[in-house]
């Protein structure tokens, strides 16, 4: 029994998430359909995390454990033959010891979210960018940024939903980009997240950006400890798991 | 009657080109129709060239004559309402004189072709690039493009159904560029090209990326004069119309 380490790359939209439902097809099903179609066996593919229906990955990490002798060359070229036509691809594949887990060992997770801000709609980007046709600032996107930066406690910013203990997390990076004239990106590290925290914090530096919020009005909403005094969750669209990080040692 | 220049993005998956033919729909097609709903008026919307089937533009331009009095944010708007669900998108509306045209008064057009190079199948980029598993040399392609550069008689590198009355066209600029690890994009401007000209450039430079051709080969085909000389044509996918450049004044 050997233990590979995926890193995964998908296209959200068909998807109801990266974990397995009884009702739809999720990242994880394909990928563990196709592990089992390579080499008979039918071990849970285990991720660093989930991601909501419609998230992408450019940067998703999985470990699963394959009996049948094989090279991460070949487990790599047989995962992608037999998950066609699913927009599932996976990027590289490593042999790791068997103490290795890809949600436990990770030490933090990246995000970006790519927003598309002008009045014109999406062609090619339809479903892989938030369309906001208003005139964003993006400088005072960053200035709210810095509010959320650090240790806090997130419960404005995390869905009804979440099963978290804590609603405590810190965020090591949040910076907006103006990657170019019509185009803002917003780049997030951190340990962990609670779910729908990345797409919550989006929401609140957009209408930020599009002056319905003051600074002052995101440190209310951050105080208050209370969803219902939180913006509106950003779609889905735009959010990709860019990276996951591990020691290397 | 006021003439007005639309600058225009679109996804050319689900098209066959952006001229109008009788048996399928045209980016062409779908923007006369908007228009005809928009101000009841049904002129042709004249481009800047064509486009084959499944390529994309981040910058065609068009010119088209409407009676209606408006204002060009009018326009866009309208026009984008009803471009629904078309990914065609009015990026920017200009009035412009009666003697400007989309095609004749053109100084260059400019194409980007943009490469996958990694032995994982895409997804998020599926139809938007051409993916090829085996590794390109970079630096060969380069110097094969030099070959292409300046005023040559283009036989080999049009397609059989070329219309044009000469082969003879000048190529301003042929730039191979390493973006990213994995990304190869190709660069090119010209006065005008011919039918295919880009894919079929591009078909010989991944043949030397690939070591199939050599320089000298590159030589041998241009100066055959000949079709059949020629390398595969490089599938629509990955070709983009990124610009086209008028005279300011």
């Amino acid at each position: 029994m050997s233990r590979y380490k995926l890193l995964i790359e998908f296209d959200g939209r068909p998807f109801c998430g990266w974990q397995r439902q009884t009702n739809a097809i999720s990242v994880q099903q394909a990928i563990e359909e196709a592990v089992t179609r390579f080499c008979g066996e039918s071990p849970k593919v285990e991720g660093a995390g989930r991601t909501d229906a419609g998230v992408h990955a450019t940067g998703m990490v999985a470990h699963v454990d394959i009996g049948k002798p094989t090279t991460c060359d070949v487990v790599r070229n047989a995962l992608n033959a037999h998950l066609r036509p699913h927009p599932i691809s996976i990027i590289d594949v490593q042999s790791v010891p068997e103490d290795f887990h890809a949600r436990f060992s990770a030490l933090w997770r990246s995000y970006t979210y790519v927003i598309v801000n002008r009045p014109s709609p999406l062609t090619l980007e339809q479903g892989l960018a938030w369309h906001i046709p208003q005139t964003l600032e993006c400088a005072e996107m960053t200035e709210a940024a810095h509010i959320l930066l650090g240790h806090h406690d997130f419960t404005t910013f995390r869905s009804a939903h979440c099963q978290a203990k804590s609603p405590l997390k810190t965020l090591d990076v949040l910076e907006v980009t103006q990657t170019d004239d019509n185009r803002i990106e917003i780049y997030v590290q951190a340990r962990s997240f609670l779910h729908n925290q990345v797409r919550i914090m989006t929401g609140a530096l957009v209408n930020v950006g599009m002056g319905r919020w003051s600074c002052a009005d995101v440190s209310a909403a951050l105080e208050a400890k209370d969803r219902q005094a939180g913006p509106m969750t950003a779609p889905p669209d735009g959010l990709y798991l860019t990276g996951v990080c591990y020691d290397e040692k």
